[in-house]
Protein backbone atom coordinates (compact mmCIF):
# COMPACT_ATOMS: atom_id res chain seq x y z
CA UNK A 1 0.00 0.00 0.00
CA UNK A 2 1.23 3.24 -0.79
CA UNK A 3 1.19 5.67 2.33
CA UNK A 4 0.62 9.60 2.57
CA UNK A 5 3.30 9.92 5.06
CA UNK A 6 1.42 11.71 7.96
CA UNK A 7 4.32 13.57 10.44
CA UNK A 8 1.74 14.13 13.10
CA UNK A 9 0.61 10.36 13.55
CA UNK A 10 3.17 9.60 16.38
CA UNK A 11 1.86 12.82 18.47
CA UNK A 12 -1.97 11.04 18.10
CA UNK A 13 -1.23 8.20 18.88
CA UNK A 14 0.42 8.95 22.11
CA UNK A 15 -2.58 11.60 22.83
CA UNK A 16 -5.07 8.92 22.08
CA UNK A 17 -4.27 6.37 24.69
CA UNK A 18 -8.23 5.48 25.07
CA UNK A 19 -7.64 3.63 22.02
CA UNK A 20 -4.03 2.67 21.76
CA UNK A 21 -2.98 0.60 23.95
CA UNK A 22 1.07 0.87 23.67
CA UNK A 23 1.62 3.47 26.68
CA UNK A 24 -0.41 -0.39 28.29
CA UNK A 25 3.31 -1.90 28.12
CA UNK A 26 3.96 0.16 31.17
CA UNK A 27 1.28 -0.50 32.98
CA UNK A 28 0.15 -3.91 33.18
CA UNK A 29 -2.55 -3.62 35.63
CA UNK A 30 -4.70 -1.46 33.11
CA UNK A 31 -4.20 -3.96 30.34
CA UNK A 32 -5.10 -6.48 32.71
CA UNK A 33 -8.54 -4.92 33.66
CA UNK A 34 -9.08 -4.56 30.06
CA UNK A 35 -8.88 -8.05 28.85
CA UNK A 36 -10.90 -9.05 31.72
CA UNK A 37 -14.10 -7.42 30.68
CA UNK A 38 -14.73 -9.55 27.88
CA UNK A 39 -15.13 -13.03 26.71
CA UNK A 40 -12.84 -13.48 24.21
CA UNK A 41 -9.91 -11.59 22.32
CA UNK A 42 -9.29 -11.50 18.58
CA UNK A 43 -6.00 -10.25 16.67
CA UNK A 44 -5.98 -8.35 13.20
CA UNK A 45 -2.28 -8.07 12.38
CA UNK A 46 -1.71 -5.25 9.65
CA UNK A 47 -4.94 -4.05 10.17
CA UNK A 48 -4.65 -0.79 7.66
CA UNK A 49 -7.15 1.69 7.93
CA UNK A 50 -9.01 -0.46 9.80
CA UNK A 51 -12.28 -1.22 8.29
CA UNK A 52 -12.61 -5.21 8.37
CA UNK A 53 -11.94 -5.22 12.06
CA UNK A 54 -14.23 -2.24 13.12
CA UNK A 55 -16.84 -3.91 11.49
CA UNK A 56 -16.65 -7.06 13.64
CA UNK A 57 -16.06 -5.07 16.98
CA UNK A 58 -19.76 -3.45 15.94
CA UNK A 59 -20.75 -6.74 15.63
CA UNK A 60 -19.68 -8.21 18.73
CA UNK A 61 -19.80 -6.13 21.44
CA UNK A 62 -18.63 -8.76 23.80
CA UNK A 63 -15.55 -9.86 22.40
CA UNK A 64 -12.19 -7.70 22.65
CA UNK A 65 -10.68 -6.92 19.65
CA UNK A 66 -6.87 -6.00 19.19
CA UNK A 67 -5.46 -4.28 15.54
CA UNK A 68 -2.24 -4.46 15.30
CA UNK A 69 -0.31 -2.04 12.81
CA UNK A 70 3.07 -0.99 11.53
CA UNK A 71 2.51 1.85 9.96
CA UNK A 72 1.50 4.89 12.04
CA UNK A 73 0.26 6.94 8.84
CA UNK A 74 -2.28 3.83 8.25
CA UNK A 75 -3.28 3.19 11.74
CA UNK A 76 -4.61 7.04 12.58
CA UNK A 77 -7.10 6.04 9.86
CA UNK A 78 -8.36 3.16 12.12
CA UNK A 79 -8.17 5.45 15.21
CA UNK A 80 -10.01 7.96 13.39
CA UNK A 81 -13.03 5.31 12.64
CA UNK A 82 -12.98 4.26 16.11
CA UNK A 83 -13.39 8.03 17.86
CA UNK A 84 -16.39 8.68 14.75
CA UNK A 85 -17.84 5.67 15.72
CA UNK A 86 -17.88 5.37 19.18
CA UNK A 87 -16.52 1.60 19.50
CA UNK A 88 -15.23 0.67 22.79
CA UNK A 89 -14.14 -2.96 22.64
CA UNK A 90 -11.02 -2.12 19.61
CA UNK A 91 -7.99 -0.91 20.81
CA UNK A 92 -4.82 -0.30 18.27
CA UNK A 93 -1.43 -1.10 18.96
CA UNK A 94 0.93 0.69 16.78
CA UNK A 95 4.53 -1.39 16.28
CA UNK A 96 5.49 -4.66 16.11
CA UNK A 97 4.05 -7.77 17.08
CA UNK A 98 6.85 -8.72 18.44
CA UNK A 99 6.98 -6.47 20.84
CA UNK A 100 3.80 -7.11 21.76
CA UNK A 101 4.58 -10.37 22.47
CA UNK A 102 6.15 -8.87 25.51
CA UNK A 103 2.71 -8.48 26.91
CA UNK A 104 3.30 -12.16 28.77
CA UNK A 105 -0.73 -11.01 29.14
CA UNK A 106 -1.43 -12.39 25.56
CA UNK A 107 0.44 -15.68 25.66
CA UNK A 108 -2.21 -18.63 25.14
CA UNK A 109 -4.89 -15.80 25.38
CA UNK A 110 -6.49 -15.27 22.13
CA UNK A 111 -8.99 -16.50 20.62
CA UNK A 112 -8.83 -15.68 16.74
CA UNK A 113 -6.57 -14.37 14.61
CA UNK A 114 -6.78 -12.69 11.23
CA UNK A 115 -4.05 -11.96 8.64
CA UNK A 116 -5.64 -9.97 6.08
CA UNK A 117 -3.75 -9.16 2.30
CA UNK A 118 -0.46 -9.07 4.17
CA UNK A 119 2.47 -7.74 2.32
CA UNK A 120 3.65 -10.85 -0.20
CA UNK A 121 7.29 -10.12 0.62
CA UNK A 122 8.19 -11.70 -3.10
CA UNK A 123 11.76 -11.97 -2.60
CA UNK A 124 13.15 -15.22 -1.22
CA UNK A 125 15.53 -13.20 0.55
CA UNK A 126 12.71 -11.24 2.23
CA UNK A 127 10.34 -14.47 3.17
CA UNK A 128 11.23 -14.45 6.91
CA UNK A 129 8.92 -11.15 6.43
CA UNK A 130 6.05 -12.63 5.44
CA UNK A 131 3.54 -12.56 8.13
CA UNK A 132 3.16 -16.67 7.50
CA UNK A 133 6.73 -17.35 7.79
CA UNK A 134 7.46 -20.13 10.50
CA UNK A 135 9.17 -17.52 13.06
CA UNK A 136 5.30 -15.63 12.51
CA UNK A 137 3.79 -18.95 13.06
CA UNK A 138 5.62 -19.55 16.19
CA UNK A 139 4.29 -16.63 17.71
CA UNK A 140 0.82 -17.20 16.73
CA UNK A 141 1.13 -20.50 18.34
CA UNK A 142 2.21 -19.02 21.22
CA UNK A 143 -0.77 -16.11 21.21
CA UNK A 144 -3.36 -18.87 20.43
CA UNK A 145 -5.09 -20.88 22.77
CA UNK A 146 -5.52 -24.35 22.39
CA UNK A 147 -7.82 -24.85 18.94
CA UNK A 148 -8.15 -21.85 18.34
CA UNK A 149 -8.58 -20.21 14.51
CA UNK A 150 -6.40 -17.81 12.59
CA UNK A 151 -8.18 -16.83 9.42
CA UNK A 152 -6.05 -15.29 6.81
CA UNK A 153 -7.38 -13.25 3.08
CA UNK A 154 -5.29 -12.66 0.03
CA UNK A 155 -5.41 -11.93 -3.64
CA UNK A 156 -1.86 -12.77 -3.92
CA UNK A 157 -1.16 -16.61 -5.49
CA UNK A 158 2.26 -16.81 -4.64
CA UNK A 159 2.01 -15.79 -1.11
CA UNK A 160 -1.83 -18.06 -0.93
CA UNK A 161 1.03 -21.10 -1.51
CA UNK A 162 3.85 -20.01 0.31
CA UNK A 163 1.34 -20.18 3.82
CA UNK A 164 0.08 -23.56 2.99
CA UNK A 165 3.07 -24.75 2.78
CA UNK A 166 4.45 -22.64 5.75
CA UNK A 167 1.16 -24.07 8.14
CA UNK A 168 1.39 -27.70 6.68
CA UNK A 169 4.74 -28.51 7.59
CA UNK A 170 4.86 -27.21 10.99
CA UNK A 171 1.90 -30.29 11.66
CA UNK A 172 0.12 -28.34 14.46
CA UNK A 173 -2.24 -26.09 12.29
CA UNK A 174 -5.50 -28.54 10.75
CA UNK A 175 -6.77 -27.06 7.72
CA UNK A 176 -10.62 -26.21 8.57
CA UNK A 177 -11.79 -24.31 5.45
CA UNK A 178 -9.54 -23.94 2.16
CA UNK A 179 -10.66 -21.30 -0.98
CA UNK A 180 -9.36 -20.58 -4.19
CA UNK A 181 -12.18 -17.82 -4.49
CA UNK A 182 -14.17 -16.43 -1.60
CA UNK A 183 -16.84 -14.58 -3.24
CA UNK A 184 -17.83 -17.55 -4.85
CA UNK A 185 -18.73 -18.99 -1.53
CA UNK A 186 -22.19 -18.71 0.23
CA UNK A 187 -19.67 -17.71 3.15
CA UNK A 188 -19.88 -14.63 5.47
CA UNK A 189 -17.53 -12.18 4.98
CA UNK A 190 -16.66 -8.87 6.00
CA UNK A 191 -14.19 -7.33 3.06
CA UNK A 192 -11.41 -5.05 3.79
CA UNK A 193 -10.97 -1.43 1.67
CA UNK A 194 -7.98 -3.42 -0.10
CA UNK A 195 -10.48 -6.48 -0.72
CA UNK A 196 -13.11 -4.37 -2.54
CA UNK A 197 -10.64 -2.61 -4.99
CA UNK A 198 -8.78 -5.63 -6.09
CA UNK A 199 -12.00 -7.82 -5.89
CA UNK A 200 -13.59 -5.03 -8.32
CA UNK A 201 -10.70 -5.55 -10.39
CA UNK A 202 -11.30 -8.93 -10.68
CA UNK A 203 -8.53 -10.96 -8.58
CA UNK A 204 -10.15 -13.87 -6.64
CA UNK A 205 -9.90 -13.78 -2.90
CA UNK A 206 -8.32 -16.60 -1.31
CA UNK A 207 -8.83 -17.48 2.15
CA UNK A 208 -7.67 -20.10 4.87
CA UNK A 209 -8.63 -21.03 8.27
CA UNK A 210 -6.52 -23.14 10.56
CA UNK A 211 -6.73 -24.50 13.84
CA UNK A 212 -3.93 -24.89 16.10
CA UNK A 213 -4.57 -28.31 17.16
CA UNK A 214 -3.79 -29.90 20.62
CA UNK A 215 -1.21 -32.77 19.90
CA UNK B 1 -15.04 -38.20 -18.65
CA UNK B 2 -18.22 -39.43 -21.12
CA UNK B 3 -17.07 -42.58 -22.36
CA UNK B 4 -17.59 -44.74 -25.67
CA UNK B 5 -18.13 -48.09 -24.20
CA UNK B 6 -16.00 -51.06 -26.09
CA UNK B 7 -17.44 -54.30 -25.59
CA UNK B 8 -14.31 -56.02 -26.85
CA UNK B 9 -12.47 -54.45 -24.09
CA UNK B 10 -12.40 -56.72 -21.64
CA UNK B 11 -11.41 -59.72 -24.27
CA UNK B 12 -8.42 -57.62 -25.39
CA UNK B 13 -7.26 -56.83 -21.63
CA UNK B 14 -7.42 -60.26 -21.30
CA UNK B 15 -5.19 -61.30 -24.36
CA UNK B 16 -2.73 -58.41 -23.93
CA UNK B 17 -0.88 -60.09 -20.92
CA UNK B 18 2.37 -58.34 -21.41
CA UNK B 19 1.04 -55.54 -21.25
CA UNK B 20 -2.03 -55.79 -18.32
CA UNK B 21 -0.64 -57.20 -15.27
CA UNK B 22 -3.50 -58.45 -14.04
CA UNK B 23 -2.74 -61.95 -14.49
CA UNK B 24 -0.03 -61.46 -12.11
CA UNK B 25 -2.04 -61.64 -9.13
CA UNK B 26 -1.61 -65.15 -9.64
CA UNK B 27 1.64 -65.26 -10.11
CA UNK B 28 3.60 -63.40 -7.82
CA UNK B 29 7.15 -64.73 -8.88
CA UNK B 30 6.36 -62.63 -12.57
CA UNK B 31 5.08 -60.20 -10.89
CA UNK B 32 8.71 -60.05 -8.44
CA UNK B 33 10.67 -60.70 -11.87
CA UNK B 34 9.21 -57.59 -13.18
CA UNK B 35 9.86 -55.41 -10.19
CA UNK B 36 13.62 -56.60 -10.25
CA UNK B 37 14.45 -55.16 -13.51
CA UNK B 38 13.99 -51.57 -12.41
CA UNK B 39 15.41 -49.00 -10.17
CA UNK B 40 12.38 -47.20 -9.31
CA UNK B 41 8.60 -47.63 -9.53
CA UNK B 42 5.66 -45.15 -10.33
CA UNK B 43 2.07 -45.55 -10.35
CA UNK B 44 -0.58 -43.42 -12.07
CA UNK B 45 -3.78 -43.92 -10.65
CA UNK B 46 -6.41 -43.42 -12.77
CA UNK B 47 -4.20 -42.72 -16.43
CA UNK B 48 -7.16 -42.15 -18.73
CA UNK B 49 -5.96 -42.72 -22.32
CA UNK B 50 -2.35 -42.82 -20.84
CA UNK B 51 -0.48 -40.07 -22.93
CA UNK B 52 0.98 -38.69 -19.90
CA UNK B 53 2.51 -41.94 -18.37
CA UNK B 54 3.62 -43.05 -22.13
CA UNK B 55 5.39 -39.82 -22.46
CA UNK B 56 7.52 -39.96 -18.81
CA UNK B 57 7.86 -44.36 -19.95
CA UNK B 58 9.43 -42.83 -23.12
CA UNK B 59 11.87 -40.36 -21.24
CA UNK B 60 12.60 -42.90 -17.77
CA UNK B 61 14.14 -46.23 -19.25
CA UNK B 62 15.02 -46.88 -15.89
CA UNK B 63 11.61 -46.72 -14.41
CA UNK B 64 9.17 -49.13 -14.17
CA UNK B 65 5.46 -47.04 -15.00
CA UNK B 66 2.79 -48.95 -13.78
CA UNK B 67 -0.59 -47.18 -14.80
CA UNK B 68 -4.22 -48.09 -13.25
CA UNK B 69 -7.29 -47.10 -14.79
CA UNK B 70 -10.90 -48.51 -13.56
CA UNK B 71 -12.78 -48.57 -16.92
CA UNK B 72 -11.66 -50.68 -19.30
CA UNK B 73 -13.25 -49.00 -22.54
CA UNK B 74 -10.39 -46.04 -21.21
CA UNK B 75 -7.48 -47.95 -20.53
CA UNK B 76 -7.57 -49.97 -24.00
CA UNK B 77 -6.18 -46.64 -25.87
CA UNK B 78 -3.69 -46.30 -23.41
CA UNK B 79 -2.56 -50.23 -24.49
CA UNK B 80 -2.67 -49.28 -27.88
CA UNK B 81 -0.15 -46.39 -27.40
CA UNK B 82 2.17 -49.02 -25.61
CA UNK B 83 2.26 -51.63 -28.40
CA UNK B 84 2.62 -48.56 -31.29
CA UNK B 85 5.29 -47.21 -29.14
CA UNK B 86 6.73 -50.51 -28.29
CA UNK B 87 7.52 -49.40 -24.60
CA UNK B 88 8.08 -51.92 -22.45
CA UNK B 89 8.66 -50.42 -19.01
CA UNK B 90 4.73 -49.46 -18.62
CA UNK B 91 2.66 -51.48 -17.59
CA UNK B 92 -1.23 -51.40 -16.78
CA UNK B 93 -3.91 -52.55 -14.20
CA UNK B 94 -7.55 -52.42 -14.82
CA UNK B 95 -9.14 -52.00 -11.93
CA UNK B 96 -9.62 -50.78 -8.08
CA UNK B 97 -6.19 -49.45 -6.76
CA UNK B 98 -7.44 -51.04 -3.71
CA UNK B 99 -7.03 -54.75 -5.01
CA UNK B 100 -3.97 -54.31 -6.45
CA UNK B 101 -2.89 -53.60 -2.79
CA UNK B 102 -3.23 -57.23 -2.60
CA UNK B 103 -0.27 -57.44 -4.22
CA UNK B 104 1.58 -57.48 -0.85
CA UNK B 105 5.18 -56.61 -3.50
CA UNK B 106 4.23 -53.02 -3.64
CA UNK B 107 4.07 -52.40 0.38
CA UNK B 108 6.85 -49.45 0.71
CA UNK B 109 7.80 -50.30 -2.78
CA UNK B 110 6.55 -47.03 -4.74
CA UNK B 111 9.00 -44.14 -5.55
CA UNK B 112 6.26 -41.88 -6.67
CA UNK B 113 2.63 -41.51 -7.57
CA UNK B 114 0.39 -39.76 -9.90
CA UNK B 115 -3.16 -38.16 -9.74
CA UNK B 116 -3.90 -36.63 -12.40
CA UNK B 117 -7.58 -35.01 -12.88
CA UNK B 118 -9.49 -37.21 -10.56
CA UNK B 119 -12.96 -37.46 -10.73
CA UNK B 120 -14.08 -34.83 -7.90
CA UNK B 121 -17.18 -36.45 -7.06
CA UNK B 122 -18.57 -33.49 -5.98
CA UNK B 123 -22.00 -34.48 -3.38
CA UNK B 124 -20.85 -34.81 0.04
CA UNK B 125 -22.26 -38.47 -0.29
CA UNK B 126 -19.70 -39.65 -2.66
CA UNK B 127 -16.73 -37.91 -0.93
CA UNK B 128 -15.14 -41.14 -0.13
CA UNK B 129 -14.88 -41.89 -3.52
CA UNK B 130 -12.20 -39.04 -4.25
CA UNK B 131 -8.85 -40.22 -4.86
CA UNK B 132 -7.69 -37.88 -2.15
CA UNK B 133 -10.28 -39.38 0.62
CA UNK B 134 -8.64 -40.40 3.65
CA UNK B 135 -9.08 -44.05 3.15
CA UNK B 136 -7.05 -43.27 -0.34
CA UNK B 137 -4.24 -41.18 1.63
CA UNK B 138 -3.52 -44.64 4.23
CA UNK B 139 -3.36 -46.89 1.39
CA UNK B 140 -0.42 -44.33 -0.62
CA UNK B 141 0.76 -44.17 2.87
CA UNK B 142 1.50 -47.96 2.62
CA UNK B 143 2.12 -48.37 -0.95
CA UNK B 144 4.95 -45.26 -1.17
CA UNK B 145 8.71 -45.65 0.31
CA UNK B 146 9.65 -42.73 3.25
CA UNK B 147 10.47 -39.70 1.81
CA UNK B 148 9.17 -40.16 -1.68
CA UNK B 149 6.10 -38.31 -3.11
CA UNK B 150 2.61 -37.89 -4.44
CA UNK B 151 1.87 -35.48 -7.56
CA UNK B 152 -1.49 -34.16 -8.06
CA UNK B 153 -3.17 -31.88 -11.32
CA UNK B 154 -6.52 -30.79 -11.41
CA UNK B 155 -8.48 -27.88 -12.92
CA UNK B 156 -11.09 -28.32 -10.18
CA UNK B 157 -10.91 -25.83 -7.23
CA UNK B 158 -13.11 -28.06 -5.11
CA UNK B 159 -11.58 -30.99 -5.61
CA UNK B 160 -7.84 -28.96 -4.84
CA UNK B 161 -9.31 -26.90 -2.01
CA UNK B 162 -10.42 -30.73 -0.47
CA UNK B 163 -7.29 -32.65 -1.24
CA UNK B 164 -5.22 -29.90 0.49
CA UNK B 165 -7.24 -30.54 3.84
CA UNK B 166 -7.22 -34.09 3.84
CA UNK B 167 -3.28 -34.03 3.05
CA UNK B 168 -2.47 -31.40 5.61
CA UNK B 169 -4.65 -33.25 8.14
CA UNK B 170 -2.97 -36.22 8.44
CA UNK B 171 -0.13 -34.82 9.25
CA UNK B 172 2.41 -37.48 7.76
CA UNK B 173 2.90 -35.73 4.36
CA UNK B 174 4.77 -32.71 4.13
CA UNK B 175 3.84 -29.89 1.22
CA UNK B 176 6.95 -29.36 -1.05
CA UNK B 177 5.14 -27.39 -3.85
CA UNK B 178 2.27 -25.64 -4.03
CA UNK B 179 0.91 -23.64 -7.28
CA UNK B 180 -2.60 -22.44 -8.51
CA UNK B 181 -1.55 -22.06 -11.75
CA UNK B 182 0.44 -24.47 -12.91
CA UNK B 183 1.10 -23.39 -16.59
CA UNK B 184 2.82 -19.71 -15.38
CA UNK B 185 5.24 -21.55 -13.11
CA UNK B 186 8.47 -22.07 -14.80
CA UNK B 187 8.44 -25.90 -14.68
CA UNK B 188 9.12 -29.16 -16.61
CA UNK B 189 5.29 -30.65 -17.26
CA UNK B 190 3.73 -33.49 -19.22
CA UNK B 191 0.63 -32.65 -19.98
CA UNK B 192 -2.40 -35.12 -19.80
CA UNK B 193 -5.47 -35.03 -22.53
CA UNK B 194 -7.84 -33.48 -20.22
CA UNK B 195 -5.29 -31.17 -19.06
CA UNK B 196 -4.53 -30.07 -23.05
CA UNK B 197 -8.04 -29.51 -23.43
CA UNK B 198 -9.13 -27.74 -20.37
CA UNK B 199 -6.19 -25.53 -19.95
CA UNK B 200 -7.25 -24.62 -23.54
CA UNK B 201 -10.74 -23.50 -22.14
CA UNK B 202 -9.14 -20.69 -19.89
CA UNK B 203 -8.93 -23.07 -16.62
CA UNK B 204 -5.94 -22.99 -14.46
CA UNK B 205 -4.54 -26.08 -13.43
CA UNK B 206 -3.49 -26.52 -9.45
CA UNK B 207 -0.30 -28.83 -8.61
CA UNK B 208 0.19 -29.77 -5.90
CA UNK B 209 3.45 -31.95 -4.39
CA UNK B 210 3.97 -33.81 -1.48
CA UNK B 211 6.53 -35.77 0.60
CA UNK B 212 5.41 -38.77 3.11
CA UNK B 213 7.77 -37.91 6.07
CA UNK B 214 9.37 -39.67 8.02
CA UNK B 215 7.96 -39.18 11.67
Amino acid sequence: MRVKHKPWAKDYIHEQDTIFINSYIEDVDKLQELLNQYDEIHMEIGCGKGRFICEHAKNNPNILYLAVERQASVIVSAAKKIDDLKISNLKLYNGDIFNLKDFNLFQNKLDKIYLNFSDPWPKVRHEKRRLTSSKFLILYKELLKINKEIELKTDNSSLFEYSLISFNNQKIWDFEEVYLDLHSEDKANIKTEYEEKFSNKGFSIKYLKVKLNNK
